[in-house]
């Protein structure tokens, strides 16, 4: 199988990252809740964890860290912890369901306030309308860094500056660019930034997390055991411990420090520039394609390597079948979760088929990939 | 290292644990994101996973098995879930904070009536107090069915024919029992069983899930990406997807498909009768250290395999210290996340160093066990 889904899940890891969760299993008790060598041992390695990603996103402090089991709970805590019935919130066509859904669900259910800055057919947005859409109310900007559908990527400078001048609480979901483009919280004065582990951080499934800026309180999305401060009634205030929880996925943050570790070793900039390249090559060679017709701003080489695209009018999902049936390619059809996506770029009926690919995808991947769509196109 | 910190999480996991997570790193896409064959085989693996825990618990259905990341956000999902501000919830003395801080929250932010029931020196209940402390508002019990400090059961059959006669929701904590009790959702008529993964069922940590009884609908603790209907502004209310939004954990979610095969194949009652003979050995002999406690009921061999104690009036966590730098044995101390149990023993301010076993612990590591607190006991 060529493996060319990596927006989903980076399939391929690091053997460090494999190796690392593989002797968490056999060495790991459970972190803060004793002070024996094992136990000791799995809060030293969520410790490092925390201070590799801190790094990668030149954090403040490590603690500020916090850990979750993806992206998904990281925007549902941000959304339901830091926002309230009577507040509005802009957002953008070029979200995902896990940042739509929760507004879409505080909106029914407690009447806060939602704009959607529209995005254009070629998926990108006019910043001007920020600013347009501020009402006295205006509590926060939650906006993707990167769409999932068309690898665009969202102007965070100026979104931040416009944050910084009206006092807005700065959101970000960093699902497809953590691990891609270089993130700076402190530089972008982004308040709360939510990342999935098991994407570009090369890390196992069920990790992720996000950054909490100093002085931010979050109402918590789930309390109970602490390790800590047992005899309190209420759930500890104190980072990280004040948003998670029960026994930290331990084995896991184990594989993601090892894949965090891996980033900054090879460096970012490194990784990034080699998915880029390939994703670049694979776009001009498909699109030279008769009938094939790729969606997205590719003006830019500041993107995520991602090329979606369609043959024609035919349905997405028979191409992507194809794909994966006829020559062994996987790749992903349909709505991706990005409702409002699809409809800016006109494809809520046919979808779209999503190459995406990772710094471990070869040339010679993308050249079978690009013969098979060639193949499928010339058999109409 | 002598490992008797399995309460905490079980070190030692089986060898398939440890091979099906490895394997799952080289071979999962993500479930339900695709059909190529990468992501139909985490949607398998995930499926064979909910299928094993399904017979395990006798559950009706594959699909009414639903993952979260351990049994605090199970706890959480339930508590948040299902129980609405005017209601009344009757709960117990040997509950955890997972159970006590999402139920105080509750209380404190919706005004959700609660009544504790308390337990005695043995940290047993007297279960006509249930009957006593119902009132036309009361929804639901929601009870630990073994206590993390004692090792004590609490009589589910008794508490079922209470919520059957009165019609209440059954909520059953099985983070110490799942993996060590035979559990009957369908005999119990239990409403939702919260279970840990990295405890006794043998998996790696991050994983863990909830049994909900058919018919049951709760509101999901996390909204956003299914994989299907994306184009609904509403998460999916089918059953499982309605309460697992986002990419499931699928690397560790094989693994605690393997523990629950281990389980399955090894049996339950066969695995818990070589924990349960070690932990009685353990009781015998240490009882007759002089000055030393042992807390809960041993007048019963249906406990689990836990033993807590003290000795003399020596604080629990130097204890604790000494069995872990002086001896090499892991054990935990202190208060344990449970406050009102430490209440009703009377050992709030001591702790309690707790010796849990698993069916890893051997006769030989017991015997340490015993020989070091009878060193320490002798020393003063």
């Amino acid at each position: 199988m060529i493996y060319l889904d990596n927006s989903a899940t980076t399939l391929k890891k690091p053997a460090v990252v494999i190796e690392a969760v593989t002797n968490a299993l056999s060495q790991l008790g459970n972190s803060g809740r004793g002070v024996h060598e094992d136990s000791l041992k799995s809060s030293e390695v969520i410790f490092q964890t925390r201070q590799a990603l801190c790094r990668l996103f030149n954090g403040e402090q490590a603690r500020q860290i916090v850990f979750t089991s993806g992206a998904t709970e990281s925007l549902n805590l941000a959304i339901e912890g830091m926002l309230f019935g009577n507040d509005h919130v802009i957002t953008t066509a070029l979200e995902h369901n896990s940042v739509l859904r929760p507004l879409y669900r505080m909106q029914k259910e407690k009447g806060l306030m939602l704009t959607i800055i529209p995005a254009d057919k070629q998926g990108n947005l006019d910043y001007s309308d920020f600013e347009a859409a501020i009402k006295e109310q205006t509590k926060a900007i939650i906006v993707t860094h990167a769409s999932n559908v068309t690898g665009n990527i969202v102007d965070l400078e100026k979104i931040s500056g416009i944050c910084e001048k009206h006092g807005l609480y700065l959101i970000v979901d960093a699902s497809q660019s953590a691990g891609i483009l270089s993130i700076d919280v402190q530089a972008l004065k982004i308040d709360l930034l939510c990342f999935t582990g098991h994407k570009s951080l090369y890390g196992p499934q069920g990790t992720g997390g996000l950054y909490v800026r100093p002085g931010i309180s979050l109402r918590p999305l789930k309390v109970g055991g602490s390790g800590i401060d047992t005899f309190n009634p209420q759930h500890p205030t104190s980072f990280p411990t004040a948003l998670e929880a029960g026994t930290l996925n331990g084995h896991g943050i184990a594989g993601l420090g090892a894949g965090v570790h891996y980033l900054l070793d090879q460096t970012l900039e490194k990784l990034s520039q080699e998915s880029g390249r390939i994703s670049k090559l694979f776009y001009e060679e498909v699109s030279k394609i008769d009938d094939l017709i790729v969606y997205g701003d590719f003006s830019t080489n500041q993107r995520c390597p991602i090329v979606s695209l369609n043959l024609g009018q035919r349905d997405s999902a028979e191409i992507s079948d194809l794909l994966s049936y006829e020559y062994g390619i996987a790749t992903r059809s349909g709505g991706h979760c990005a409702p409002l996506m699809h409809e800016a770029l006109g494809t809520k009926e046919q979808g779209v088929v999503r190459f995406s690919f990772s710094s471990f995808t070869t040339e010679h991947e993308i050249w079978e990939a690009i013969a098979a769509l060639q193949k499928i196109s010339q058999k109409g």
